[in-house]
């Protein structure tokens, strides 16, 4: 551990460097990656997102290699945000919204695109065995996919629509079909269409479906545009989901909100329980979203293949 | 009956005319004015939202002198949507949404700023002894304002902030109150100060005000500007009800809403049932709310004084 490890960095550009192990702090796990994966945030902190300079990277698996005994050798999964546990916030239970939170590889702490890296023991989810690492490294988008049911919107009975088939959008979709809702994905690209086939999911085009009729629209095209296809789709008293993050104000039609008496609820970071239970017992499969695999050495290929339009999930290897 | 009544109707401009009586179509009842609100919507109306053209008014007491003897002679108040009974939103209990719904007085329906105007029965609601015609004609916007409480978002421990103490603002205030929820309103006037100072309500301005605590925050302002400031109030998961309907769109910072994982709930018309039990047991009391008082007759003066900014309640009597 005292050896030199490499680390992709962005700091005004990106650049994979070598650099001294980190040392864990008090309640710290010291965390080996096994395999990270590429997220739409990691592509808009490269734009300016934020201001972020530092080590990217939050969807990681890894092995704990120095912390608590009872953590040490345990392949983990890890959520992304350090609170403070005495806000307010935490207090309530609120802790992914600590009003004092750094997130690992957004905001204030070095991400998990390195060999090794730190992260709070209390942050850390024990991955079971069943689940391969090309599974449990999509614990965190897929927390972040169940969070919509957290909204308490989608019944079985609900119709459901969801904006955009991307990689979020995919993870989705896969959970809100386990509810049984009468779900349709706007995807306009064959990959994502053909996914969707295979499991079972109806896709179409926006301007194929009822306007007014969704109870439910889940925003997830990650574009100030999503907003306002979503107040075309969804019905009087339904709920829009947003999910989408981006720079920019869209000019928003809020006083058809008011009159139609719509509920426009936030969703963000999610319950890696759910995302894990999900996996372990096979009810999600994200693995058929694996785009490409790339060596740690090869970030910068590896975000740029990321950043073509239409590419699914893009995996670094150490 | 046979004999013609006076009407305020826009048409491009605002004019008090003579005309005949309306007739009473099956399932409608006529009923002659007792008293009429003027509400910042049909100031609106005439700015040119929605297209109108036809006879304003929507707040209204009166008495009905044709349609089904069990009406006969009934003093009444009405819900102001008439719904068609038969679409998907109707038969789901939502007939405020009615697909095929015109509004008196804002929506293919001639409105109650008339000597004698038409509703369907169903619309009616008769006004209990108690309530006296200064009282019951506010029966339509303190539903409006109860509807808020539908939200299902405020209880007895919410730290509730009511933005905007207009009309609408006031009464919204009054019935929040009753919930026991911890309710400052952010008030810049010296009349509506004084009111919510009588009613024991504290008020503020919004610079006085903590950001980013507040639990729920209820717009309205009845302009754009409010929704940023309830972004700036609201605390993270808390919600924003949105009652301010408005022309235009606000540049809205929807990725906000999505990170805080804020509710943002749309309230139109609310429970009429709610809003008369209030006023009947004397828990919402909106009479000092009156500004003043004009004939029919001088409906223009009546809108011109309603348009001040700051001015409560304009009555019209015919």
């Amino acid at each position: 551990m005292s050896s030199n490890i490499r680390a992709v960095v962005y700091e005004n550009a990106l650049r994979v460097v070598e650099r001294a192990a980190p040392q864990a702090e008090p309640g710290e796990a010291l965390i080996r990656l096994r395999l990270a994966g590429i997220c739409n945030t990691d592509l808009e902190l490269m734009r300016g997102y934020k201001g972020f300079s530092g080590t990217l990277g939050h969807e990681f698996v890894g092995e704990v290699i120095d912390g608590p005994d009872a953590w040490l050798g345990k392949r983990v999964v890890g959520e992304i945000n350090i609170s403070c546990g005495e806000c307010d916030l935490c207090r309530r239970g609120m802790r992914t919204h600590c009003r004092n939170r750094a997130t690992l590889g957004l905001m204030n702490y070095d991400g998990a695109f390195a060999d090794v890296f730190r992260l709070p023991v209390d942050n850390l989810w024990a991955v079971p065995d069943g689940v391969s690492d090309e599974q449990a490294v999509f614990a965190e988008p897929l927390a972040a996919a169940c969070e919509v049911l957290e909204a308490g919107v989608i019944a079985p009975e609900t119709r459901a629509i969801v904006l955009g088939a991307g990689k979020l959008g995919l993870l989705v979709a896969q959970v809100v079909r386990l509810t049984g809702a009468d779900l349709t994905v706007v995807a306009r690209r064959d990959r994502p269409r053909s996914l969707l086939a295979q499991w079972g999911i109806p896709s179409a085009t926006a301007p194929d479906l009822d306007p007014g009729m969704a109870d439910v629209v889940i925003d997830c095209t990650g574009s100030a545009e999503g907003f306002a296809t979503a107040l075309d789709l969804v019905r009087p008293r339904g709920a829009i989901i947003l999910k989408s993050t981006y720079a920019g104000l869209p000019e928003a039609d809020l006083t058809r909100v008011a009159v139609d008496e719509l509920r426009v609820i936030g969703s963000r970071c999610g319950p890696f329980g759910a995302a894990l239970r999900l996996l372990s017992d096979g009810l999600v499969d994200p693995r058929p979203m694996i785009e490409a695999r790339y060596p740690l050495a090869d970030a910068e290929q590896a975000l740029a293949r990321a950043a073509q339009p239409g590419t699914l999930k893009v995996l670094l290897i150490p």
